[in-house]
This record gives structure tokens, C-alpha cells and sequence, in this order.
């Protein structure tokens, strides 16, 4: 089968082998799917990962390796990790996959990824598409999964602030999400023709250059750069919340001295679960046409990998 | 009066001028004071502060220049912070003082500290010690404080586990507060001599050398070290808490990848309230004697800073 594959270098090969479901498994016919920043982080080195890339995508079920075979023909996406399920784990106790020791995250770790004509993942972690939610919209599942999660972890109160620092596609899908669940949402970026994207939504919108220094209740770091977790420290009031959501490879040399003159809370925030994202899709809450920058064939995944780089760039996806 | 005052250098001084009580302040008689090992950070440079150094202390209200006298001849302790007052200051309309931007802070910030025969301080921020507690346990009354503050920030669950790194005065006192809050506590440090000295209370003792990589849910950075917060990330549970205690003046190379990989939060703090501190102090649910290394004379106050820098040294006390 067509696959994308990291192996010291980014590949796209003809003659991968196509998986089989192993028990609880699906067999999965990809149809479309998204480049994240973490796809390229990983070409970077991130993870030591090793194999098919992609953890974003919607495909149809072809196969169940179960007894339960509901979801055969159904359009499904899935979250991206799951654990041992063994009765002593408690994480998965809880369906907290993304901390099992044991665990499997799709494309990123022990298991291959989507950016494949088949993928094989637990039915435990698939969820059905609702019938009035395209596949350009259900694509961003995950990436919208991962903002709700602040919400999970946090409660924000209603006339609370809240910054987004960064305009790529983490900064833009926060922004989008927090604002589509109405809180007070000021995104700050340094590219205008991305903040105009999602302009009129109810966003403050605001350039880098022109941003005065203002505290937030709670900043929401997505620049992706290692210098943005400083400026987010300055944002942040004192005994407000700094939410991380940027994972860089590097480190920096950082003093966190106001963490603690300022009594801030830092928040490390990674995936989410899929049943918020997926209602905020269904009632047609939020709408990521304008984020898609390009779609390009599987054949084509280099360029679009090149694609993804482009300082204009934000959701770039990969059709089957 | 005498004073121990820091400019440029660290200096004892016999002449310095007796401080008059601004409308609403107490004139207060210091007789025991402590240093903290933000005193000697000071003298490294922290916080740019110059003045007479000190913040903890027990002393004994002269005068006052208000109304209300009743402290007059009484013992107090005072919260090291006070704000503006001002209608509009979001943090003094909740007395959380030691964020208000028009703060003063004894001997840190704007404010002539306690190593000194005499200081003056808002009337706002003064305690009564109960009677049935020592100087000498009252004077533990501002860093037991800051250690309560842990219970007032976050919400630990009676079998949640807590680690406390660091055996110096910030983690012995941090150790032994949370104990006597009934929390399950483990203490880590490098020097047997003072891992001994809380020995016996319940606190699970483990030298660094024999400790092994276990994971809790809670784990307070107390180190003072540059590299505590590293091997804080390495311990907390995902989804767990690191509360940072340290503050240190120097910065280092840091990869924050980790907090948001296991979602942990990392929680700022720093100063607390004085009424639940004296409410453990007047309770005897706790005992500081056995920290105490050394009492000086105001005159060999110099003496004192030294003494606090050895490594078997915990807290050092000035006596008036």
C-alpha cells in the first residue's frame, strides 16, 4: 500500500505492507488526512520515532477483527493513544489512555500512523463521524480534541481573559475552539494574513508588534518556539494559569523564578478526548474550511510535507 | 538602633536611624528574627534590594500611630506583604496583598526589614502570638506559612503521595508542615544530619543516593537548586503537581517538553496567610526546636549569615 514513512529521512513508498487487525483492531481505508506540526517535529527527531507517520485522519472501517462489527462502513477518526486495558493499570482505568505506561500513540509511538492507504487502531478508540460533519471538517478532530482538553483541565470562569499566543495551526484551532465555547479569547500572532482567517469570529485579533503588555488570567502557549514560554510568563496575572501546549525538541535557557514571585500555575496540555470535539462539529460550531491551506495526493505527501513549512501555511491534508 | 543592612555589601551597623510609625504602621521591638535563604540570595543580587535585610521575626508592638491600640505591648508576627489599599486593586480587595503591583515587602521590596532593634510595619498585616506559644516556635511563623499556602493552592486528597525534595530549612519545614496536616509525605535529601533532624515524625525519610525513580502525585521542588526542577519533572506522576518553592537567581537550559508530555502542572509558590500557621503553632502540632542551629547576639550578626551558609546549617536566629 501507499504510505508515508520516517526512517531517517522522509519517505513515500508504493509497496508498504498493508496491516492486519489484530484482535479488537479495525482495518481502516484512510480518506483523508492532516499534517501536524508534531509530523514534522518528528522528522526533526522528536520522539525517536521511526515508521508511518500520521496521527489526523478519517477513514472508513473495512474490517473488525471482534465480535462487535457495528462500525464495518462506518466514516470513523480516532484518538491517538491507547493503553494495556490490563486490570492494575490505572490510567486506563479511567480511559486515560495517553498516560499508560504501556500505551500506543498512533504515528508518534510503538505504532504506525495514518498517512496510509490502511491503518489498523482498537475499536475501543474509534469514534463514529456524525452523518452532517464532512471529512474536511472531521479531519480536524484531533487538533480540536486537544483544545477542548483546556477546558477539561481548567475551569476558565466566563469574564476571565485569555490569551493565545501563536498563530500557526495550534495557535489558530485554539483560538477557534476556546471562542466557540464562549470565552473571552485575545489571539495574538505575527502573521496578518493568518489572524485575518479567523477574523469576525468574535476573536480579539491582535499583531505582535502592536501588542501593549497586558496580563491575562490564563495564557495559552501555542507559538511552538522556545522563547514563547517567557513571553507567555509575562502575560500571565499573578496566580493565573500559563497552559503549555507547545512541545519543542530544544531547551532553552530559562530562569522560572516568576513562576514563583508570581505564583503562576504552568498547565502541560497535550491531547483531548474526542466527544466534545465531535459535538462542537456536529452542532456546527466551528468551521475549519478557511484553515486548509492545500490538499494534496498521497503521491504527492513530500510536497506537501514542503507545503506545510511555508511561513503561510496552516493545515495542509493528504487525500487517498 | 542596630541593623543589619545589605548595600552592596552585607554590613552590621550601630547608628542606623530609629524608623518612625507612618499612620496606620506599629513601631515594633524586634527580639528574635531569622534568616531565610532569601536574605542570602539577596546579597547575591536577587531582587536588586537594598536596606536593612530580614522578614521573619517575633516582636513586641510599642506604639502605634492609628486609633485602634490594643496591640500595643502584645507579641506579633507580621505577613510580609501589604498593598495599596487602593478601591481599585483587585488583589488588596481580596487582602491577597503580596501580588498588589504597589506592594511593599519586609526587607525584600521597597520596605526596611526586621534585623534591626526596631521596625514599623502596617498594623494590617500584624498577628498576635498566642500565649502558649515560644518565641522560638513563633518566630518559624512566616516560612511555616509559605508552607501552608501548598494546602491553600491545591487541593491534595488525603492518599494522594506527596515528595518534598530538598533537606535544607525550605523542605524540612515544608516536610514537617505537610505532615502535620496528615498528608502522606516522603522526604528526599542529600545530608543524613538533617534528614535526622525530623526523624520520628512520620515523614518517610530517603537519602538521594538510595532513592529510587518512584512517581508521586504531588512533589514540592525545595532543593534551592537550579537543577531541582529537573528531577521534580522526573518524579511527578502524569497529571500530578510540582509545586515550585525554589526561587533561585540564575537561570538554566531547560526542556519543557515533559510537562506537557505527562500534563503536569507546575504551581508557583511562594508566600502564605500567618492564620492557619499559628493555628498549627498554637495546636503544638508542630515543633521547630530541633531546626534551630544556632542563636546569635545582634552584634555578630555577620557571624550569622556565615553560619547559615554551612551545610549542616538549618536555621540560624538573631537575638535582640
Amino acid at each position: 500500500m501507499r504510505a508515508v514513512v520516517f526512517d531517517k529521512t522522509l519517505k513515500y513508498v508504493e509497496d508498504y505492507k498493508k496491516p492486519i487487525p489484530q484482535p479488537g483492531e479495525a482495518l481502516i481505508r484512510v480518506t483523508l488526512a492532516g499534517i501536524c506540526n508534531t509530523d514534522y517535529e518528528i522528522t526533526k527527531g522528536y520522539m525517536g520515532y521511526n515508521g508511518i507517520l500520521g496521527h489526523e485522519f478519517v477513514g472508513v472501517v473495512e474490517e473488525v477483527n471482534g465480535e462487535d462489527k457495528t462500525l464495518v462502513g462506518k466514516r470513523v477518526v480516532a484518538e491517538i493513544s491507547w493503553g494495556c486495558d490490563k486490570p492494575d493499570c490505572e490510567w486506563c482505568a479511567v480511559k486515560n489512555y495517553r498516560h499508560c505506561p504501556q500505551r500506543h500513540t498512533l504515528g508518534i509511538w510503538r505504532k504506525d500512523g495514518c498517512f496510509a492507504d490502511y491503518v489498523t487502531i482498537p475499536v475501543k478508540v474509534l469514534f463514529e463521524i456524525p452523518d452532517n460533519v464532512t471529512d474536511e471538517q472531521a479531519v480536524f478532530t484531533e487538533p480540536l480534541a486537544a483544545a477542548c482538553e483546556i477546558s477539561e483541565q481548567l475551569h476558565i470562569e466566563p469574564c476571565q481573559t485569555v490569551l493565545v499566543q501563536g498563530d500557526g495551526k495550534l495557535g489558530l484551532i485554539t483560538a477557534m475552539t476556546l471562542n466557540s465555547q464562549n470565552y473571552d479569547v485575545t489571539l495574538v500572532g505575527k502573521h496578518p494574513e493568518k489572524l485575518e482567517l479567523v477574523k469576525g469570529l468574535g476573536i480579539k485579533i491582535v499583531l505582535l508588534d502592536e501588542f501593549d503588555s497586558k496580563k491575562y488570567d490564563v495564557v495559552v502557549e501555542a507559538t511552538g518556539s522556545v522563547s514563547g514560554f517567557e513571553s507567555a510568563m509575562v502575560h500571565t496575572k499573578p496566580r493565573g494559569v500559563l497552559v503549555l501546549k507547545s512541545t519543542v525538541a530544544t531547551g532553552k535557557e530559562l530562569n522560572l523564578a516568576p513562576v514563583v514571585i508570581d505564583e503562576i500555575t504552568v498547565l502541560g496540555s497535550r491531547c483531548g478526548q474526542f466527544k466534545p470535539a465531535l459535538r462542537l462539529l456536529e452542532r456546527h460550531a466551528i468551521d475549519f474550511s478557511k484553515l486548509i491551506t492545500a490538499v494534496y495526493p498521497v503521491e504527492k505527501s513530500i510536497e506537501a510535507f514542503e507545503r506545510n513549512k511555508d511561513k503561510d501555511s496552516v493545515k495542509v491534508l493528504i487525500k487517498f
